[in-house]
């Protein structure tokens, strides 16, 4: 898709600045809307990111984009694939094209239990449940469980998509202390204390334990078994979410919060990451009453998974080396990875961030005084984009933060990416120490039409 | 999937008797749920079909089952689309197994509207998203528009896959008359003048206009004008579920409801019995403030709809000859609606039917005193199996209908399995003659371990 994306900046360049500036504004193309009164509570919560339509712009080839999750596919071997598939077709056509289980075929939920089986998860076929990505499984344990006025602890930061989920369902989102060594037990610990001296109803734990979404840090492993157990001695179901889990650089995955407690635990895995995202497939790992639920919830949503998609999935596991290809994309993942931060050390000396051990994401902090949202329009029109920190918490934190990923560029992009990015930040932060926190904002809110040589 | 159920019963037979019989059986197997205080107050609403146990007896290959909706997919070109696929892949594969847009392929969506120009609708893509299914287009629609208590109005009877989607959202659906022209205008206008009078909140006109699911009847031309005018006057959006408008039997399409007035209307449209359902891709058109959110709404349950089955079928649609194989499939179907109509009249005079003119289904009458869900474990023991009227109310009615499906076993297997239908109702029928109303389902329910021989 961004294939593109290699090519050196181009004319096209003076386009970018202005329609960044555009996409900067906020309220326009608004139209009518006879439905207006009609519209569910729920939709309140739901609006579109504010850095939505800039990132159209950051989709254009000429710029570098550091915001996105897209896995790096050009390493998969697409012709075997593709063969697979005729075959699958043309021998199981009227299998893979007909309607399915709503739990999902039983042979890949077998397969599933393989993959789940590198991470010290024993569990039974029938407890999975097989979802239209992780994402779906997110909206169905939220569905299930969440009414409005809830709490759903997370993690400060947290991944934006669950974010989303947790307030379409109205919930209240508390978020918890994280470090270096990911969630803070001692934190959970008080939060879930004060939360229900108050009486606050706190119906789940969400958490990413490996190279989280956006934070790039891992649960540390004396935690894990402490966090399960103090969540469910405070009678909180945990919601583990583990795309990234088998993408480590360094030595064997980490045992699954599930491991230690599979009654008080729901995980959740993808197939996006290790494989690829294009078939929508991921799953859900529950106690088997809460899996029945989820079946219930999951039909009323989508009738059943593809068939299609999980049946190319399972043959792409009983017949390719899939291990191996996990392998041979932590290598790609850990050479960008130390792309980034290498580029990182060297052009943003001011700034600090995570070092990940796996995964896509590093986490930045800027200098004091830096506000990383209002400074988006100013990068995109520098040709580099980022997800600013604001989209990671629920409740407005975040400005002096920034999500790079270092999944889809090059090492060469990445180089390019960072310095353009420190360029950019470097020139507000001489703002801010010439006239003082909010300054760089300021001028940055009022450039409406950037002149073509800012690029 | 079913391909087997061309064989004649086999000795399992007892087997079948005796898992119809334990299926019957309410409440077996249930565990101890730690999380049962958890739970959302809209899991109340989710319950699994009373039916469900038994349908999993009833797909048995000795059973003749008229109870699902699969569409007759041996007629595809499945060797074309397999090499198509395969080139798919080599050719885009990185796109193809990528991430895509929320709202769905911009290419599939203009592709879409071709389809729908074939019955009357004008529309612009960029109203299209695209879904998992349409099961998830009635998902998102009914998310963003129904808070607790709402009223949802619906033709009695109704789909049962949207009456499980609206009781999840917690709405009081009401139910409105329909005869053999569909739903009737007079009556949707007292309901709507008595719900307002009662200030209760109606926000949706759920219909399947053309070849209804389970009524089998047509909305006739006429209406259709005064049904948008009735709705839209009342300010109630008219939610529009056509997956078999282009499966009629006679002569071309009608207008969609949609093409009176776009601004009032939100369709639903479907591959699933025109192509496919194994991709999961359907679609909803809508006004355009109101496809803002739903693609919000889908961005937050899914992230997107899978890329490969939407290039799947844009490539079908852009290479293979869809109006073509829509013709052969419209043959096949009038066949097997013949080989129903003929086998009802010979074998079960004592009943009624409607005369489905396109689709899948019939809806039966029974005669007086017959209930077709407490006859469905002897249906079932009798190598049977049909729908129940009552999966198809929301309010309990329906117990003297079924519903019939034509669509998935061939012209003999129908003959046969009306024949063996008819059976259980002539005996029940007799029962019923000779004790009175209620016999035959006591007698039924009685039964708890029917003997070989009944089969």
């Amino acid at each position: 898709m961004n294939e593109r994306s290699e090519q050196a900046p181009d004319p096209t360049t003076p386009t970018v600045a202005a329609a960044a500036a555009a996409a900067a504004e906020p309220g326009r193309g608004t139209r009518l809307d006879p439905w207006l009164a009609n519209y569910a509570d729920r939709t309140h919560g739901m609006k579109a990111s504010e850095i939505r339509a800039l990132f159209a712009v950051a989709n254009r080839p000429e710029v570098v984009s550091l915001a996105g999750g897209m896995p790096f596919l050009a390493g998969l071997p697409l012709d075997n694939i593709a063969e697979l598939t005729q075959k699958l077709l043309t021998e199981r056509g009227a299998v893979a094209l007909q309607y399915g289980s709503g739990q999902g075929e039983e042979a890949l939920r077998e397969q599933i239990l393989d993959v789940m089986a590198l991470e010290g998860i024993r569990a039974h076929s029938d407890d999975v449940v097989v979802t239209t990505g992780s994402q779906q499984a997110l909206d169905l344990v939220t569905r299930i469980f969440v009414d409005p006025g809830d709490v759903v602890l997370a993690e400060a930061p947290s991944y934006v998509g669950a974010l989303g989920v947790f307030r379409a369902y109205q919930a209240d989102v508390v978020h918890v202390e994280m470090d270096d060594a990911g969630l803070v037990p001692e934190a959970l610990e008080q939060a879930l204390s004060r939360l229900g001296a108050e009486g606050r109803r706190v119906k789940l734990l969400y958490t990413v334990p490996n190279f989280h979404n956006p934070a790039g840090v891992t649960l540390a492993l004396e935690r894990r078994p402490r966090i399960v157990e103090i969540a469910r001695r405070h009678g909180v179901l945990v919601l583990e979410d583990n795309p990234y889990g088998l993408l480590g650089f360094d030595g064997d995955p980490l045992p699954a919060l599930h491991s230690y407690d599979p009654e008080a635990v729901v995980y959740l895995g993808s197939f996006s990451k290790t494989f690829a995202p294009g078939y929508r497939v991921g799953w859900a790992l529950a106690p088997h009453a809460v899996r029945e639920r989820l079946v219930l919830a999951s039909e009323s949503a989508i009738l059943c998974p593809s068939m299609m998609s999980q049946l190319s999935i399972s043959t792409y596991l009983s017949t390719c080396d899939w291990r191996g290809q996990i392998k041979s994309f932590r290598e790609v993942y850990r050479e960008r990875r130390d792309a980034m931060l290498g580029s990182l050390a060297e052009h943003l000396p001011a700034a600090t961030w995570t070092v990940p051990a796996g995964g896509f994401y590093t986490w930045v902090t800027l200098p004091a005084g830096l506000d990383a949202q209002a400074m988006l329009p100013r990068a995109v029109t520098g040709l580099v984009a980022y997800v600013p920190g604001t989209a990671f918490y629920a409740d407005g934190q975040g400005q002096d933060h920034m999500r790079l990923s270092f999944c889809y560029p090059t090492p060469e992009r990445i180089h390019e990416g960072v310095r353009r990015l420190a360029t950019v930040v470097n020139d507000e932060h001489d703002l801010v120490r010439m006239f003082g926190t909010g300054a760089a904002t300021q001028v940055v809110r009022g450039t409406q039409a950037p002149s073509p040589n800012q690029a």
